[in-house]
């Protein structure tokens, strides 16, 4: 049986930010209204939100339904999808499956995340859920604890330099100054990355996704009936997901994140493609060391000699494998389950040839990394402009 | 394009309760182990969690890797779904999804919920995030609270008399006397429920189900490799999902659950049948008077009638469409995420002739009906003994 293939017809999705004034419902009508006029479309079948924290920070569960209703659409299929920050590409995955398996034609799969309702402990406190609550985050490690282990080991065993790792922040930052809804538009220096504060040696501040609000939104449909919806339909060719022992401590090879290897053979295998095919790549940078690693997991560098893209400016919007080309986590923004969603509006932009300056010469076909935790739960989804 | 049919071909679970020297990993991994036992499976290719509450009482997310390590299983595709109540039956819409579209082959859809981890109060306020937190929890109101407006509201305009409505965890607790994995094990009489403690004026408290801990799993793959597993595959005739505003004050007729209505429209639709062709049903009861009304809004009675099917014994095992078999949410259990999940193991038991001294005489078709909130998101799952 083959399956029905999948695209993506319409986007929407709020500015990035500290939305102090705004509630996770409100962030999300915004986006869920773009999408849908950007499709043309005025219901659809079924809804997937990606949301992490809201039962922490906002004592909301049941998102599905609440949100439908927000939009208008209260009778429709509708729930959460929750894989920690891989939220929001587990709503694509799902999506995806909904209109693949002829259930569903018109689905959104959307993300929404309101971080700024409580106070940094708090939110520290939610983000850590996504680790070992009983037998890591119990005995008081962070989340930017356990990449510092990674971080200070890769540079180690690999001979980077500091200067090296920071540099993913520097392309973050230099891609986001030409987006309209990144967080952050501000050019940094590698410079300024190393000298900002110490968060835990080695990671710095600014190599440190901000802590951001905000909603996106995917209209999906089988590709066979998606030029009625856009001139410009993306093809969802290959939507994979892996899942790894969440604890550092319990994997072979530290340095290897095992479930981007294995999610992203099993998409490379599905799409027939190589990663060479791969015209750019949407990372899960909330740490730069993480950009890094994800460039060997990949199969962009080989393992140990992803700093050394990095290093050669192979990542910049002009180089070999041009990464984060609209400001990825730490500039763009990290809503955690709208994540996901917004590097697949940040790629389809692209394919669209509707990135603005950030345009790159060549996108046909671009790869979005979505990570839950320290690498636990990756899904992967190759988009290519459909003929 | 017509879709794969789906069977379920392996159940496990835990006995539901009150398990205070337990995790809720622990008992997942029982159920997990003893549905993939049950099917003959080492592995399955993809994991559904439904589960609503582990970030606010054990304040653990990321189930899906967590739990797919847990059982030896890291690498699969695995993530939670959250539809308050209405998690577990979720799950299983996810994962017949999942099969239907081709990507997957043997799924396991599970369910989980530990509330006994932390006190009344705290589960209180977790259970009451299927609310609308801004606008009804806000102002005070408990879910207890507002089924008891629908109960009196229900007993004033129809005239049913609290015997009436009583007498659904009368049939609850006499069914689950039989049943070994069952909360309560013990014989109830009308008396005995309207002279429990009033909680919310009508209800009382042996009219809401109870606060459980519990694990459950079900193994699904494709119809035509069934019987690799199993002798005896239940087919999942049909899936269906609807939701509604959240709130009661939102509709046009508190008394009408219209999300049943709208998901059990779809699904006798999909499946080519009448409500009168369905045998037995599993009724998302967590309170009495959830139960009158769901047997109207299925289809079972005319609207306003179906506290007379309860009087007159008509949902007893022998009745004209038994309900709760196995003791339902009040005397079975209600560990929230695993309750959709414990619902269909009830009834594939029916289905296979595996019930027992509570077996039917007639059980080829079971509706299987999971709720979120007050009607907030229903699915209605129609299984069948496959031929």
């Amino acid at each position: 049986m083959s399956m029905r293939r999948v695209a993506i017809v319409g986007i929407g999705y709020t500015k990035i930010g500290e939305h102090w004034g705004r509630s996770l419902r409100d962030l999300f009508v915004e986006a869920a209204l773009k999408a849908m006029d950007d499709a043309g479309v005025e219901r659809v079948d079924a809804l997937y939100v990606g949301n992490m924290m809201s039962a922490s920070l906002q004592e909301q569960e049941h998102l599905g339904a609440l949100l439908a209703g927000d939009i208008g659409l209260s009778g429709i299929p509708a729930c959460k999808v929750e894989a920690a920050c891989a939220s929001g590409g587990m709503s694509i995955h799902q999506a995806y499956l909904a209109v693949a398996s002829g259930e569903y034609d018109i689905v959104m799969a959307a993300g929404v995340e309101k971080m700024t309702d409580r106070l940094t402990p708090e939110v520290t406190l939610s983000l850590a859920m996504a680790e070992d609550r009983e037998y890591v985050i119990f005995s008081g490690a962070t989340f930017v604890g356990l990449n510092a282990l990674l971080h200070r080991l890769y540079m180690h065993k690999y001979g980077a330099e500091p200067e090296d790792i920071a540099l993913v922040a520097v392309n973050d930052h230099e891609n986001a100054v030409n987006t309209p809804y990144a967080h952050f538009r501000n050019r940094v220096s590698v410079e300024t990355v190393l000298s900002s504060p110490m968060i835990a040696d080695p990671i710095h501040l600014f190599e440190c996704a901000p802590i951001s609000d905000g909603a996106a939104a995917l209209i999906l449909c089988p590709l066979d009936k998606a030029r009625k919806f856009t001139d410009t339909p993306i093809e969802i060719e290959a939507s994979t997901v892996s899942t790894d022992r969440l604890s550092v401590h319990e994997r072979d090879d530290p340095l290897t994140l095992m479930a981007i290897v294995r999610a992203a053979r099993k998409a490379y295998e599905k799409a027939k493609i190589e990663p060479k095919d791969i015209d750019f790549v949407e990372s899960h940078d909330a740490f730069t060391i993480l950009g890094v690693m994800t460039l060997e997991d990949l199969g962009f560098a080989r393992k140990g000699e992803g700093y050394l893209l990095v290093r050669e400016g192979q990542i910049a919007r002009d180089g070999r494998i041009p990464m984060n080309t609209m400001g990825g986590l730490k500039a763009r923004g990290h809503p955690i389950g709208a994540t996901g969603i917004y590097q697949a509006v940040d790629a389809v932009l692209q394919l669209r040839g509707e990135a603005g300056k950030n345009q790159l010469s060549k996108a046909e076909r671009g790869l979005i990394h979505s990570m839950g935790g320290v690498g636990g739960t990756v899904v992967i989804n190759i988009l290519r402009r459909a003929d």
